[in-house]
């Protein structure tokens, strides 16, 4: 089978769909795409014109959020509907948990970070950091960039707040909901604006994930013209 | 067991939470939170401080697609991972469909609804036409009205090309995907925004879902002060 990833920069969709590969020690060719630019065979594959796209022979799967969850279902076992709730009803594959409770807190900070975290933050600092000066929509609006801080430092509380209770964000074990933070996460921190030194359990929890091969992979990336700051790739900062 | 949900006005993700229960026929009590109320007891349920919220005894659930995920995999059996894709792996209780292609079509859609059409249509028009209203913000934006109303048009272009191909969004039968677009377009018709007469397939389609128990049900709501348009309950337009 071929499996091909079409993927963009500082994208965090497209981050979160390279570590469940990883995790999961699927290969997969990448292909850059910019989004922005429009190719008209890229808007054939996903109408939505975004990125990441997965294709694997003939198939066409578009989504962050539904690319994973194919991955998982194909590639993780899953619990039956008719079990009761309980621990370990599925393999160690699974990166969404285990029992019903388990998966519907994991997909809550999955929604968390691709949904609100995206809007309040990540959406904000890209646009006014990386496409206005990729697009030459003119300076940066310190308002926005200023609201975006604001915003971060809230949701590092509640990253603080999860990670003084819990080994990994959703939990005991590694999963979904703390690949979905550190794509999030891994692009802010480009930029060099997470004040770590703040936010001390965010920061350990950081540190056990920027371990893994899956995140170590994503941060190797470097972006023509923009250097991240030196503790960037560090995995102990 | 009981079962409670907060829900509100106007809200998609309420609205989607509300049709699946009714799909799956299940019961629950619904509570009216105005979230920008940030009631404190409601903050304590939901730290993101948003609608839907679910709670069935003392587990709560946040995130309209983590609860629609959990009340699918609660009551509607899952396929299999270890099961190749094939026709009809699930039982006729499952609304994200049976086989992995399927489901990641299905998934791909709710992403494109719940993600992409809010933003670009729903929170345009909530946030002219119904919040600052209630919050007394000023008169609507005449911009983000127009830049709403051009979204809509291209996202029922869409919804036309899928109509046209198959007898759901998501493919021969209702599901996750029509949902999700059920609670979004239920909303712009309450506004009468939505020109039903230059999308013809998309509008066979919405009658055909109107039809059903789980929309007539949220088609009932009235909000204080906003009438809907005549034919906004009216299954046959």
């Amino acid at each position: 089978m071929t499996r091909v990833l079409y993927h963009s920069w500082l994208d965090a969709g497209s981050r979160l769909v390279r570590i469940v590969l990883a995790e999961k020690s699927l290969e997969a060719r990448l292909r850059l795409e910019k989004p922005w630019e429009r190719r008209p065979d890229f808007l054939r594959l996903n109408p939505a014109g975004r990125v990441p796209v997965l294709v694997e022979d003939t198939h066409i799967f578009c989504d962050s959020i539904a690319i994973c969850e194919y991955l998982d279902e194909a590639h993780g076992p899953l619990t039956q509907a008719s079990d009761p709730p309980k621990e370990g009803a599925t393999g160690p594959n699974s990166l969404i948990g285990g029992d019903l409770i388990e998966r519907a807190e994991i997909r809550r900070l999955m929604g968390w970070f691709m949904g609100k975290f995206d809007h309040e933050v990540s959406a904000l600092l890209i646009n006014e950091k990386l496409l206005k000066r990729f697009l030459r929509m003119g300076e940066p609006d310190s308002s926005a960039i200023r609201s975006a801080h604001h915003n971060l430092g809230i949701h590092l509380n509640y990253i603080d707040f999860l990670a003084e209770r819990r080994h990994y964000l959703g939990g005991a074990h590694f999963s979904m909901a703390d690949a979905c933070a550190a794509a999030h996460l891994s692009i802010i921190d480009y930029f060099g604006d997470i004040p770590w030194d703040r936010h001390l359990a965010a920061r350990d929890w950081y540190m056990r994930v920027k371990s893994r091969r899956s995140l170590r992979l994503i941060l190797q990336d470097r972006i023509p013209g923009l250097t991240p700051p030196r503790h960037y790739e560090r995995p102990d900062f």
